[in-house]
């Protein structure tokens, strides 16, 4: 029995080290390429598009304006017609897997990667990444921050500025920090 | 009688697609600026102030910092010393009618867009823009968020991280998610 | 006796006007030093970590992700294994002192910097910047915000999207806007 890899340890969703060689040379080649993308002038977005499909998991059609950074890229899964205004993140340890028709506000930030609340353990350098996803329709107001293992249901509307970090149901408006069920939709 | 283009239709507040070429080709200009003008090194801001100028539908003594993002311009309205820090983006679908000496802490989001909250009309690509506007001597803390529709009164101090969905009386402060008045100055 | 100049009084957190010209040249400094570090591409960000250590006023081993921005950068105090993730501004009119094994998420704002809430004294253009002190093991979540003199004890961890307006305490957590004790760690 060989060992499991950081980068294996990362998609199980056990705990893993950032820090490990293979992992860094991959979020080297997704900061490249992102970086690349965010240098491009508008009148170049498409072929931005086109350095980031190659990059990410899955693409259909999608439409995301600078500055945009990711980890990985990879674990990245995009449905049709996604759209992110300017300055999101995803940190995507683990897999990020966003439905049809999502659409991201300016500023919102979604991560997968988590830390070890006590301080000897996260001085170790060890985190988790743990998979978001995300249904269709869903539209994601500015500045929410997404954490990780959340599941957000289709239709669902994330007001500007929430932090979601319990899964939230379809057809349902969540607002405030911690996001809170508004209405039904 | 003709019917309204899509950029009437956005400035009279009524739905519209913002996929129209017109207005694709009005965002495209107008991004193209702030990406010129964030690629200018600091000691060339002067040049980055000019060019923003010409985009912008109004504006006295002002001063920006990148890395900034509108999308249109034509739609902004500056009053005498507006002061911008790194990282606010401007959604000016409708009039951003600011006032004189305004200032804006870093990563203040500003959009006058939204989308209807039902999935299915959402996903036609309708958008509707409501004007917002600032009074004059507004000082808007890091990381607020203002929301289509609202006016800032005279005065008024906005509290990091507050997102303001309703409208703020002059001579206030607000903070929180929704904002809610927390003295009056 | 000679007058303070107006980083004098910056430094001994009284009142000081920001447009002075050896404040603003130091900005200039600063930012360019900033935008030269944003502008290299990823597998040149060790140019990068060497570019901003001769701006700091103290590092040790570092790690910052782009885009970042401060004002000034000698006031900024890094322990050892500091990282900052993607779209952190540190507005560093007052030190901002950092312990051991601090870790940024994307999107902290941190500021030294505030304003007279009276529009009247705040229109003269006057500031006053009051000192940062984080401790050693903090860990600060997504897109939070840490307000002037703010002191947060070690091994605290701040939520994603938390605005620390009060000192924090050692080995706790602290969540919401404002920030509010969660749990002891």
């Amino acid at each position: 029995m060989t060992e499991k890899t950081e980068k294996q340890k990362m998609l199980a969703a056990e705990a893993y080290f950032p820090s490990n060689k293979q992992l860094q040379a991959d979020r080297m080649n997704a900061k490249t390429i992102c970086h690349h993308f965010n240098q491009l002038p508008p009148n170049q977005f498409k072929q931005g598009m086109k350095v980031l499909k190659e990059l990410f998991g899955r693409t259909q059609s999608f439409w995301i304006e600078p500055q945009f950074y990711c980890d990985y890229g990879y674990n990245i899964y995009l449905g049709k017609q996604f759209y992110a205004n300017h300055g999101c993140v995803i940190l995507d340890g683990a897999p990020v897997t966003i439905g049809d028709d999502v659409m991201l506000a300016p500023g919102v930030l979604i991560s997968t990667a988590t830390h070890p609340l006590e301080a000897e353990k996260r001085n170790k350098g060890i985190e988790t990444a743990h998979a978001i996803t995300i249904g269709n329709s869903v539209w994601i107001g500015m500045g929410a921050k997404i954490l990780p293992g959340v599941t957000i249901g289709d239709n669902a509307v994330i007001a500007a500025g929430a932090v979601v970090n319990k899964s939230v149901a379809a057809n349902t408006l969540v607002a405030g920090v911690p996001a809170r069920l508004i209405k039904l939709l």
